[in-house]
């Protein structure tokens, strides 16, 4: 392995500040340090756009999934304004045309749905004038609007750095899309250089290797007081134990990669899940998407193309890294993959990274050093190399929020969209990422099949790399119940599967409670809840996805799910066991799929049977009346509840168990169940009326009655 | 005319007594009365079984639409047993089998509805030794049970008179079955013997004349407190001027219908309605259904066929009577048609008719003269003859409630299922009528095709039948606005079009208020409210259904509904203005079916716009937004409110005013409204959250809120 020399270009007048500490003692010092925040960055995203040679660079596609760059070069500065209108610290709109043209992205589309819809786009100039004057407009706001320090999450300056970080992610973006723009298009300008050094022998590379870390704690997530902005996703709590691992030195360089395409790993479908398949069918993939063959490898850059840099890390997407670690893992039997996040922070601490402080930094970020990425030799952490900087790092793990996670109400989709297991983490940073971009808490994802200025480092592990659960349930039917089981109280209206546990508890008296079943449980908290008076408790649905919902509150601890506010608009919300003093419980629960009118033998001999709001949900509410008995010890309760909702979609017209004329009487549901139950059970006391709501948008509840009856098995 | 000699056989031993008064001062005296009329009425409703000459008879039906005899030899007697079990007298089933067998007949269906369920009738033995078993355990209930008079319609002893009552109304009709069965099936019996006397030669049948009456009021309706038992429907009040008319001395001869049948009535299209048409074709009708043709026109009467009487009446449907009445007012220029119910009380009360009282009976009525009709000439009753007795008479009039109706809750569909403009009241009673049959008050109704021993007296008169609406509104969504709007309040939510009303009363502060517009007005309370204040009101809603309820409640004041219970079960329902202390504001409304997206030009100049609940359900808002100043008067008031609920299938998506994300940002339906009302209006206050519920059924409800804003019209 040989080190190459390396020219560091000087410093450029460029020099970006780092993201300002949110607090100090002094506001109008720090007033000062935002204005140059702001125009520093502004200035410099527009000086990217000189990169490109001509108006037809501005309107044409770099790549189809995304809109022509003179959208972004307006969309920044149009953030601003949107942004800060909703705020209310603009008064009025600037230009409402240009501000609507250039306000929503196709940044999150998948591989093959296409835009294709017709914009009028504006001029070059016309963006150019527009943008003038939002900067002297965000300029007036930061120069008058009062502040007070610390900045905080729900304050007024809040929305400012929340748009030049904005911007400082177009800014890296914007980069790739000039590299992947037509090279006639693009010029070179000295303030945007690549770097000059790179071995152009494959096999002076470095050979990369496994190194040992030790197992160790790690603490994800960011206080809502810490001294730097970040994005929503980075809020919360999570610490975890990494078991000991192995991780590569350097991250995967071209060299390295090229035995995966050499290997034929690219034709070869048993290294490729059924997505990347998919995507590499799709696109015809058979190299990394930056690399060009012309006799030989060439590289493209931002605006040249160059002899292959082999020792520089190679840049793919998600799921090319994870073929290449199914390859590397077959060829060496060992148990290589992408780290998780977890891990990439024990590498972090283990490596002693600290945050960019001072300048240049140390690692290839922060646009200090190249506008490329660098020989993956360059910069040393520890023993490892690049653990921040260079090209970021794919990782196996799809962004989910941390305990905690809020949405910001001025931007509640930064996030969100993007908690669907589709969207993996990148971390580290690359040479084009600056501000929150750089920083340890840095959360970024992206669709595993979407090319950035990222790469990958393997690691080597037994353990299986954690995925916490991303979902958010927004699924109408299921997140009404997370919220009708585990949510707010709507009209002072007690929650209901709660009520329903307390009324079967003190039904139970002082009968012995060892185990009890809750039939119909939904969403699962009437099972929690009974487990604060049974030993063991057993949930069943009929809905596999109910029980999902109650088996994830179990495993997990929360739930995550939309509230439909209006329309398609949605609130994110999240309840957890502890919230609700029910954490203890959740090792007395267990949850089966299953069904009411035909369960299996095994689940019998409960001292408690609970189902509400079932029968009138059944095929065949008669056939679980019938033989419901047989669930129970004798002397054992059956609690019933019911709004007696009879529907045809849900239950024939010939198995309603009431609610109709019988043999020219009324003949109600409470009368079929007497008829039913009555040779098996004594009916306790009256039947009770317990009201319940569910929530279906801001304005719109069901409010209703479950008539409750209690039950005694006698034979 | 020549009044033929009639021989009047003498009382039989089978006397019935009459339907006993329910006051009185001698409890010991009544429990005999009650004794003796129960067991007169069932053992004379068993006597008429003995015309069935063998067991065949009782199972092979008279006629497809109806139960085999079998099954109304026992229903009577099952009918004691399932309403003493439903009132708690008896304490228990004497045969569940039976007693779900015969308890339900299938008397209401339609003419080409046939039954054929299959029934595992019992033996006829089986039935009459059940039937001895019912007759000693109502006595036994009759002799024990505790007697307070008056006997009241909430009280213990009701339901006997009821279930008496109701074995009369079955000893009627099953005469009816029996002449509709086949001869060999039928004997003929001393205590069944019909009338001798007739004359043989049409030209002998008396010649009818119109006579005149004059005008006069008449009150029809059954006090609470009345002596005599009565069925739901006659009780309430109902007092209405009855315009001078002419009518028929006699009821409609065989001779006189000849003249129909011989001129082709019964092939006259035009003469028949379109009901009448569908009728007549189904069932090839070309004479009355008694009338037997061999060689030379017969009679069938129950046990035996006769020579034709042609002084007798003529017995038919009241869709023949109403093709008569229509040819006989074509041929003569005269407006003959079949009276009202309004108009036989008229003749009732003009003619001086007492109710039976004393025996024998002064017209051919409970069984006392024969057991056939007799000559319409041999019953006079002032200048007319048979206004009551004889064969009941059809009159123009469906079914329907008075004011005040209610249902008793052991018979709650004795009446309700007729009401439905399908089943027309007969008046009168028959020979074969006794008990509450016979009194002014009872109403009977039958479907227009349903043969009974009915006939008709014809009337000119140049006045409309009236035609009481009868209708209960038993659609989901009609009644439950109809509740929404003029019903009870829920989970003590008020009056939500009330509350709405009084919020734009309100807003209009001292502003003129000449007129006001209710756009999207549903079942119409808000604009009868508004009438409070304002001199007219225009409700405009686009379901013509909607509109027909508000209009409805300004002609006739009541509103008469079904509230669904539990599943199949209802509640009757009927509100009125008065109840609402908004009878005097009637005359300030006006209904209309229009389309607020496109609203016809005459709508305009007013003070009030007032738009509940209207807009997420237009398919075209903002048109109706961006148009909306052009209704109102500068300076006038727009009051809208919404829950905002916005759903596909009415508003197509890209129509919505929010809720959804607009360039990015959250857009409200609130912020669309300011957008598209911003040029003529100026939102006046803040929006308010008004509360609505919405009964689905006992146990269910929509519980909403809906967001309320003023806007004043300022160009």
């Amino acid at each position: 392995m040989t080190a190459v020399e390396t020219q560091r270009p000087q410093l450029s007048s460029s020099y970006l500040p780092r993201s300002p500490a949110l607090d100090g003692s002094d506001p109008e010092a720090k007033r000062a340090e935002m204005a140059e925040y702001f125009t520093s960055v502004f200035d410099r995203y527009e000086s990217l756009f000189d990169l490109l040679a001509n108006d037809a660079a501005f309107y044409d596609k770099p790549i189809a999934l995304r809109h022509p760059l003179i959208f972004y070069f307006g969309h920044t500065a149009t953030f601003y304004t949107n942004k800060l209108v909703l705020a209310k610290l603009l008064p009025e709109r600037i230009d409402p045309r240009l501000e609507s043209i250039c306000a929503v992205g196709v940044d999150e589309m998948s591989w093959d749905d296409l835009d294709d819809t017709h914009y009028e786009w504006p001029s070059v100039g016309e963006v150019r004038a527009y943008r003038q004057k939002v900067r002297a407009a965000v300029l007036k706001v930061i120069n008058s609007l009062p502040l007070q320090l610390p900045i905080q999450w729900e304050g007024t300056w809040w929305p400012i750095i929340m748009c030049i970080e904005h911007e400082l992610i177009h800014l890296e973006t914007s980069t790739v899309l000039i590299r992947q723009h037509k090279l006639e298009y693009v010029r070179s300008s000295p303030e945007w250089s690549p770097c000059k050094s790179s071995c152009a022998v494959q096999s002076a590379a470095p050979e990369n290797q496994l190194l040992s870390l030790p197992a160790g704690q790690v603490t994800l997530g960011k206080a809502r007081n810490a001294d730097r902005y970040g994005w929503d996703n980075e809020y919360g709590h999570r610490q975890v134990d990494v078991e000991a691992f192995q991780a590569s030195r350097y991250l995967v360089s071209n060299a390295e990669f090229l035995q995966f395409v050499e290997a034929g790993g690219y034709a070869d479908d048993d290294v490729w899940d059924d997505e990347g398949l998919k995507w590499r069918n799709f696109a015809a993939a058979r190299h990394p998407a930056f690399w060009v063959w012309r006799d030989a490898w060439y590289l493209r850059l931002m605006s040249e193309e160059v002899s292959m840099p082999w020792d520089w890390p190679v840049e793919v997407n998600c799921l090319e890294a994870s073929a290449f670690c199914r390859w590397k893992a077959r060829e060496t039997g060992e148990p290589i993959r992408l780290p998780s996040e977890d891990e990439w922070y024990r590498l972090y601490d283990h490596a002693g990274v600290q945050e960019v402080s001072s300048a240049p930094a140390s690692a290839n970020l922060q646009l200090e050093h190249f506008a490329s990425p660098c020989p993956v030799t360059e910069f040393a952490h520890g023993d490892f190399y690049d653990v921040v900087g260079n090209v970021w790092q794919w990782t196996h793990t799809p962004i989910y929020p941390f305990d905690g996670f809020q949405v910001h109400p001025l931007y509640d989709d930064f996030t969100t969209p993007t908690f669907d297991n589709q969207h993996n983490l990148i971390k580290g940073g690359s040479w084009a990422s600056c501000g929150n971009e750089t920083r340890r808490s840095a959360r970024y994802a992206f669709r595993r099949h979407f090319f950035q200025h990222a790469g990958f480092r393997y690691v080597s592990s037994d353990a299986q790399a954690q995925e916490p659960n991303a979902y958010y349930e927004s699924d109408r039917q299921m997140s009404e119940y997370a919220e009708f089981h585990y949510g707010d109280s709507y009209f002072n209206v007690a929650n209901f599967p709660k009520a329903m546990a307390e009324l079967a508890i003190a039904a139970m008296g002082d009968q012995p409670a060892e185990t009890a079943l809750d039939l119909g449980c939904a969403s699962g908290r009437a099972t929690f809840e009974l487990a604060r008076h049974f030993a063991h408790v057993t949930g069943i649905d009929f809905s596999a996805r109910f029980v999902g919902q109650g088996a994830e509150m179990a495993e997990q601890g929360i739930l995550r799910y939309t509230l439909t506010d209006e329309g398609e608009l949605v609130s994110y919300k999240s309840s957890s066991l502890a919230d609700l003093q029910l954490a203890e419980y959740a090792s007395k629960v267990a949850f089966y799929q299953g069904d009411a009118c035909n369960l299996k033998p095994q689940f019998s001999g409960y001292d408690l049977v609970l189902a509400v709001n079932l029968i009138d949900r059944l095929y065949n509410p008669a056939s679980f009346l019938e033989t419901v008995h047989e669930r129970l010890k004798l002397g054992g309760k059956l609690v019933l509840a019911s709004p007696y909702t009879w529907l045809e979609e849900h239950t024939p017209r010939a198995q309603w168990v009431g609610g109709f004329k019988k043999d020219g009487e009324n003949y109600t549901t409470l009368d079929g169940l007497q008829d039913l139950l009555g040779k098996h059970f004594r009916q306790v006391g009256e039947p009770q009326k317990v009201e319940f709501v569910i929530r279906e948008t801001r304005h719109k509840f069901q409010h209703s009655y479950s008539e409750a009856s209690v039950w005694e098995r006698i034979l």
